[in-house]
């Protein structure tokens, strides 16, 4: 693994893997260190919790950052080349990680500069170390990853911590349960991916209808920021909101999974219950960002 | 001591307690390491002062820093509430610290949070870390905090290190001069709870006329940025200007103090004088918070 | 060495000692340790190229770093002066790194705090660490200093590292044609130093006439910021645009150097050849930062 820019290059083989690392790293059996080590941070992109989240696997493991978010006051500003800027700070660094608007940026970073490059989110397209926390927090809370019915809701079409999910669960052939409205259906090639490998899918736009059924609930926020048409985002925003009325019959082993932030589409009377397992699963990715950082940086074994 | 929100909260016994503790770091009896430990700073009104303080101290005891100042472009920018900004960034820290132009913040955060949070100042409430850098100051010039004779000079309606100030005060007997133009003169609830605890209070509009008789003065900027009205801003801003020419017949013990930054109501050419020591207080702050921080993550022995 | 204000206060020995101390550093034979250090950044105009190479050389000998970058929501913005801003970052810290818009910014810095100043640009004045890399680097690639044949083309009125280089190489007899249109000359005052040291000067503007004969061509970007009339940077902005197809002749050490960021002055076609060094450059940077911050934190033995 020298790279990862999509969870679709990664095998069951190689997700597994990372997600037994971050385990091994969350319990205390593994303790990699990287002090010699400077990982960049790129985000063109600003955003706080992510920027956080890798800050905090690295310097857990005393590693160095050097921290660039949004492009304001920077040499972008001053007419420079995304190439350019990319080699001039992997002359800087060891490891990068690259958040942008632009889909494809952190390929085209993975092909021009020698260090390794992580993916922390490209436009609508990918966020895969989103998805691998997210199935660590499904495994952990379930038991296992194999088989499980799973229900993911809201912004099907432009959530890239979505599109990433579903490519990862594909490898545990779950039953999937798309709940949208028609407007931000997943996309038709996400669709015929899934398909091509068999995978069980139900699209629908009724939460109500799966709830009962499925083992997970992944919800997520309509983002406005993906939006050009305001009016479009207006009719949309509130479709869903999860309450804690609505867990009268869920299965037992039953968890609601969100990558946050979230606006209203949880209430906060579903923090307290046993099914709210939201701010654990953004605490799960800092152990599996350590797993993936040392992966890249020459296995943590 | 489980999180420092406000000064009141403190007892004159934990004050004098982290101002020994401070004395020891400062004197290099006392070297604590936090090495394995993150500090988030979460600020949501931006500062760099505060902020280097804050940083300073954790970086010089090997700690980890994970930094938010000012709100653009982070998950607030989103919609996100302030619980569930405060939740996540929790997960990725053992320790925050706060800034917050709503009062309460710090106290709220402390109750939905299960880590230790440090109060950097909530809008004109209380400003607790810089306090205790004021009394250590004040003990440090003075050889001793009981009984000393203090004039509190400016704003002292909006200034949060005032009112932190004067509270902590209160267990050690001063005699307070409150100086301030009336419209600015300090709350009628702090004065009520000064009285009620038997502190000396002479509440005065003329600097001239105290100058000479006390021990300390601690001069406050007018803090523009706490006005709606300008006009009133306008009328106050330069009502009192200490300068060295005022300096004739004050004690030998005297000391001028402020929280900085100043603007023009501290003269230059004080700086050079043996009463300033506005810096050097600045210093100090490093090594308070080093024993704030230490005392809350489990005791610095 | 106190202080790296102006290249023009090193001497030809000690800049030797730097470039010797940065080959060193670069080669693993001398590994600073810096881990009682605090270094702040202290930049009133933004950057993140200059400022990740500080942070990096500064993190890879283990120091720890406090940066502020930009005035937004600073105590510059509520009206505190730059001594006061200085003289309160140096309480926190044992080293600083300034860069400003304002020329002189850095000396005056020098004077009025007790801790070691290294100029990083002072609007259109001196880049002293840029220099000594530009030295480094071209010594690297020539395998000495002395008696080169060396072209600066672009903005050589407002560009400081053309300004800090021309000092710097003024130690080592070369042979410098200055490039640019009349309007971007270089300052009279600074030829009339250069003649004053019986350096070989040749002014003109077409590179085509010097690119076969010189050893080094460093080529800068013109910048916009610079300049106040806009229809003049239109007028000169692509003056010069280095390609693959002119390097027919040039002599077989030929190098290509640039301070980066480029826009549009050297083409990426050339990024391939052996000729261009820019992105090495930029690396280099860091190792003679390291050797620089190492000098004045008491020598890098």
């Amino acid at each position: 693994m020298k790279n990862v820019i999509s969870i679709r290059d990664l095998s069951r083989e190689e997700i597994l893997h990372l997600l037994d690392q971050g385990e091994k790293i969350e319990k205390g059996e593994l303790k990699p260190d990287h002090s010699e080590t400077v990982m960049s941070i790129v985000f063109f992109e600003s955003s706080t919790r992510t920027r956080f989240s890798f800050e905090t696997a690295m310097k857990r493991m005393n590693g160095k950052v050097i921290t660039m978010s949004g492009t304001k006051g920077t040499s972008v500003d001053k007419g420079e080349s995304l190439g350019d800027t990319l080699k001039t700070v992997a002359n800087y660094s060891d490891i990068m990680v690259v958040r942008s608007g632009l889909e494809g940026t952190q390929r085209y970073a993975s092909e021009i500069i020698p260090i390794p490059v992580i993916n922390a989110g490209d436009g609508s397209n990918q966020h895969p170390t989103q998805c691998l926390l997210d199935l660590y927090s499904i495994r952990k809370t379930q038991g296992k990853l194999d088989n499980l019915s799973i229900a993911v809701v809201g912004d099907l079409r432009y959530g890239r911590a979505v599109h990433s999910l579903v490519y990862g669960l594909s490898h545990f052939s779950p039953k999937l349960h798309l709940i949208s409205p028609d407007f931000l259906k997943i996309p038709e090639y996400i669709k015929t991916d899934l398909e091509d490998k068999n995978i069980e899918i139900h699209e629908g736009s009724d939460l109500s209808e799966v709830i009962n059924k499925v083992d997970i609930m992944y919800v997520t926020r309509i983002q406005k920021e993906r939006f050009s048409d305001l009016d479009a985002y207006e009719r949309v925003k509130n479709c869903y909101v999860v309450s804690k009325s609505m867990f009268g019959d869920v299965k037992s082993n039953f968890k609601l999974l969100h990558p946050l932030p979230r606006v209203d589409e949880i209430s906060t009377d579903v923090d307290d219950t046993k099914y709210a397992y939201y701010f654990q699963q953004a605490k799960n990715g800092v152990y599996i960002r350590q797993a993936i950082i040392s992966e890249l940086l020459g296995g943590s074994k």
